[in-house]
């Protein structure tokens, strides 16, 4: 059975601004992905959830923005790909400081909101985050949306990647994700949501939502820390895991 | 006779807004402190600026600065040693994924402007800073005002350091710079410039504002590279230097 | 008997950070102080606020704030009474598009954090802000912590002034807040808390911590929006003081 | 005849970075569009501008942008209509504080950069555009792009509209500017441009780049105040068109 990894946003809080729960989901996870001051996350905080992540032993990642602390990185903004390459550098740099300071090891990097949402559409952009991470440090892993233009930049550029899939989104036919704005694009029942995860990593499938089965890749499942039921969806989703023997691991760690 | 080394701020540029000579002024220098997106700098800027520096063969520094983009670093703050920690351990990590990416070495460390100008005579600063350099890299320079709590901080936690003094500014006879409200505060003949530089490269002294002889270090010296006769200074006194024996070649750079 | 106002801060939150229960408060204060944008508040927010406050007919005012939206205006920034001046010009500009775009009207100006503590005590900095409010609005009040830098400065310049008083707070025999460094600052009895007000605003006049009466002018009282107990408090407090016969109403307003 | 307003981007500096050349431009102009901090503009040099335009007697406009500092508000970015007529309305506000704590009037608002672009083609953008202007000043004018979405929201709303043209771009068949992608977007030689401004504010007619005259409504002329030859091309046009007997003056001013 292949390993699974579970990724969740950390650090987003600013300053004054506290969001998320990081302290308690961070015992259920295996990789924070954290802010690096651009949609949230100012150095106080990154120096904080750098030191929590190494206390619980999760594999630490860049998770690069968007300048656009106001919009929290969710709007889109049209950066050239050159720019693209020089702000994922910079934020990789930045948590690079503090994991290095704190005697860490950065693993890998995960483009946050709606650089992540263009990237994985926009080849030039996919191209600029794998360049720029190849660039700062050839050994970080990307985690990208599963079959997007990020992986298949990866794969090409020869940066590992783990793909990302989702345990409480549902998937179309053509192996995509279905948008938010339709009634049918999430999957509410945890225990669903336990067999969707089960499903893709023993067999690399998903059922779609028009009852089709379709392959995917499935190396990290993203996790929400934030909202009312996010603790009790990860605590329930690492214990069904963990049960059912899957190895909850980061991708390039020691088994 | 000692080597010498000449310092100057870089990469104070930001986006739209263009300052400095950047071009020029490298061909001069051995070192260049290169802005972090604190007080200027943004990501593109500094790409530029590293590959500009690489391209000169001038020693790289981060010039980390208080979060103060409107008052370009300059206005006093009231942060904690270990705010001041955080926020050099961050701009030191952004500018080394630059570095970094353009395969260059990180060498050095010069804190700007008001953090500089605090730190200098607050001792906790002071070893906040020297403590957030060795953190990040024990290998790195501190560039710092000579006899300042600064110097004293990195002397006492072992970090190398750079005693920076200025060419065309004039000394008290307790060894500090002479305030700039005081009439007798710059030296504006090129000539005496270089001559006190001379005097305390080869004899480790400064005639003070009294006519006393002052003892003091002097490794680097500061150039500032903004202003009408900058270039023209920078280049006279990088002739001068030269023509009279003086080794131009930054810290810790094999000879 | 005096009338008596009840003012708190309001749009705290900025973007996708909430901060405060601005909905559930509002119904228990007479004014709304409505962050600008420069320790917290982004365009947004602020229409939602004003239009807020409109709706409960809460008195709306400027709150304005050093530029330090990570530091939550509550670090000391050394700006020049010049900037200060330009700083409150622009702030409450801004809010006044909202009120103005909403069909309400402005009525007040209560610097924020670090801006009101060190205008509270250097008069450069109280003038600078009194000069501000008067070029902008003449009829707008001024809310400032009795008998501070500020009060004198409104009182010698004409700006009309609300002299603000806490209800949770404890006083010295000089007139002055009891530090919060010290273990007696604080009244966490909120029928101590209700006491203390009825007697500043009834005989204007406090007990200070050595017992000894303390005459104090009491306009409005500063709530806190924020904290686990806040609501409870503004609540009981509002009950107490309208059971008492207090009338609750915002200077300036007709009675 | 009819009488031509000459408008020019102002205060477009920020803190210690430099912009422009504008005490020598607003000699020559009739309407300055100032900078309200989101592109470019701090608020000490709003104030600064405000009193300069004031004192040349120069009409005031604010220069509403998107929230993009790094990118001098040139980049597109996806807000809501809903945030765009909020940003509006916070930067009018803000301008307004400056012009009346100086005794001056604000007499109109022109969108900046991308938001000017975007809003030019985009219905709902230009919408909320004048819903913002018309909500804090009915009795403002918009300078918005010749014939474009802007011109046409102004019209249907009831706003005070002045078309914008420029003297130094070629103009397609169907209107529209040709896009600078193209060789014969600029008109280099002044007293072209000289000539096409006359036409356009005699006989309301422009002569495309395929030669066929189409028709063209001309109220106020677009200077570039940045640039080499900014200066110079003003000076020239604001002496040919008085020399023609143009009468220059800003729209609803009395003449």
């Amino acid at each position: 059975m292949r390993p699974l990894d579970l990724n969740c946003d950390m650090g987003e809080s600013y300053g004054r601004f506290t969001l998320g729960q990081d302290a308690a989901v961070m015992k259920f996870i295996t990789s924070a992905n954290i802010a690096c001051g651009f949609h949230a996350g100012d150095f106080s905080t990154m120096r904080r959830t750098v030191d929590l992540a190494i206390e619980h032993d999760v594999a630490i990642g860049a998770h690069p923005s968007f300048p656009d602390l106001q919009g929290f990185g969710r709007r889109a903004m049209e950066l050239t790909p050159e720019e693209v390459y020089e702000l994922v550098v910079y934020q990789i740099g930045a948590l690079w400081g503090f994991v290095r300071a704190a005697g860490g090891t950065l693993r890998h990097v995960k483009p946050h909101g709606m650089l992540h949402n263009m990237a994985a559409v926009q080849q030039p952009l996919a191209a600029a985050i794998v360049r720029a991470v190849l660039a700062v440090d050839p050994t970080l892993h990307l985690y990208a949306l599963s079959g997007s233009e990020m992986t298949r930049a990866a794969e090409k550029q020869g940066l590992a990647v783990a793909h990302e899939v989702f345990a409480d989104r549902t998937y179309q036919q053509n192996g995509t994700l279905t948008p938010r704005t339709q009634p049918n694009a999430m999957l509410h029942d945890p225990a669903l949501a336990v067999q969707q995860v089960l499903h893709m990593v023993n067999d690399g499938k998903v059922r779609a939502t028009d009852g089709e089965m379709v392959s995917i890749r499935a190396d990290t499942v993203c996790i929400h820390g934030d909202g009312e039921h996010a603790l009790e969806f990860v605590s329930h989703l690492h214990t069904a895991l963990i049960q059912r023997g899957v190895q909850l691991i980061a991708p390039g760690r020691p088994k």
